[in-house]
């Protein structure tokens, strides 16, 4: 089953568009949790549990894991083995932002496809698309790459006009005719740039969409399901971090997050259809 | 010491604008040291003792050591370790090529700057300068940002026309004139481009540049140095890796790197003056 697949069948199954970062900071997590060994595997866990019937995906990000070194990175793997031992249906974006020359990138797509055993990858496009074959060439393995990016400044170079049209388009349009021989691109676009994310609609057809932004960075959700949505009502993976997994920080935080992410997951859908 | 302080100091000592890239494969390695308990740092530790004296710095790829998860970062980290404790006056470059929003940066600063204890760490520029604020202060560190890359196609994106110029010239621009505040800003450009990298140099003043591509990849000495030598005769960090750590495959590997570094380190000062 390749990443499509297994996205388009939890998507049925949960009724969800709702992605949930696993983005876990030694000194936000609850404070029971912090003197365990695995504390951020423990916290992670927790999340996962209580709200793995209500997502379409989970989405660690690699920089929360690198900040505490190897023993994060044991962490990070420890959350994928669980997630693939557990939840096999759920589909695991690493969120890693990766891209070097063809022959390095190699290492990169062995760390995510081999040793995490995830099911997509984020990815820079500066190198250009040839660079990133290593990535592609999983085919049943998503490779996400950066087009129209959710921070307020982006536009510094993602905006800058080429023949008429921003460089993000250009993006949009490389990696939708030219690199995508796979049918295993996607592209990321920010919640916070809804009229960005209808322009890409309009160049990518039904491709789905990674849109981060929504919660702690402002991004609305309605604006951002009517903008995004495809012509088959999915066809995006809304991704929201610390508005879910920090909703409460006590003993009971668990709870706290299924109640946000339910929350989330239904105004989502409310604008679906 | 800053990194320019410690770049400026290294290269008058050891006479040397060569870098090496520290950029082990188990495969690769010599047959003796592929089942030691720590092979990739028994591999790096013989070549830089073999090597401190002829170079001004070292660049481990993060891709190489995430190819075997957190066993790898753990020798990353013991690489950085022998190399601060026993030759602390050479620059470590992590080349890494990072970049996310502003806030997940803080995860990549803390594994580089804290955890590894890198002096500089090389980031993508897609995201616009203000996200790289997190690296950018620490001010005593280097950021090296990409510009003008070495792989063949390179250009999709890089070499876009706006107003006239290419997009690596803007990026050029932008990190001299806008991002630059804490002097701690550096770029890389391949020298497999040396008209590219003539371009650069004439925007960016006398700033340091990264310059890999020689060796494998295909660069020509003499026009990567003349392209880009600075006012002072320097402000280029050549790096190499192939050629250097793979000369010999035997138990006198380290000796056929020293001798291979030494042969480059003295052809580009051919055409330093």
């Amino acid at each position: 089953m390749n990443f499509q697949q297994k996205l388009d069948a939890i998507i049925t199954n949960n009724n969800s568009l709702l992605c949930i970062g696993l983005d876990p900071v030694l000194e936000k997590i609850p404070e029971h949790l912090r003197n365990e060994e695995f504390s951020l595997f423990q916290f992670n866990k927790a999340i996962i549990d209580a709200t793995h019937d209500v997502v379409c995906g989970y989405k660690p990000n690699s920089a929360f894991y690198e900040a505490y070194g190897a023993k994060g990175v044991e962490q990070l793997k420890m959350t994928c083995d669980y997630l693939n031992e557990t939840y096999p249906e759920i589909p695991i974006i690493l969120d890693a932002k990766r891209a070097d020359i063809g022959s390095t990138n190699e290492g990169y797509a062995k760390f995510a496809f081999n040793y995490l055993n995830v099911d997509g990858i984020t990815l820079q496009c500066y190198f250009g698309g040839e660079s990133l074959r290593p990535f592609i060439e999983y085919e049943d393995k998503a490779s996400i790459v950066m087009c129209k990016n959710s921070n307020p400044d982006s536009g510094e170079f993602q905006d800058l006009m080429i023949d008429g049209q921003p460089l993000y388009k250009v993006v949009a349009e490389n990696f939708t005719r030219k690199w995508n021989y796979n049918r295993n691109i996607m592209l990321v676009v920010g919640a916070t740039h809804p009229a960005e994310l209808a322009d890409v609609r309009n160049i990518v057809g039904d491709m789905t969409l990674l849109v981060p932004g929504v919660g702690a960075q402002g991004g609305d959700i309605e604006k951002t399901v009517k903008a995004g949505i495809n012509s088959r009502h999915a066809g995006i993976i809304i991704s929201s971090s610390r508005t879910i997994i920090y909703a409460g920080s006590g003993e009971d935080f668990a709870v706290k997050a299924k109640q946000e992410a339910v929350l989330l997951k239904d105004e989502i859908n409310t604008y679906r259809f």
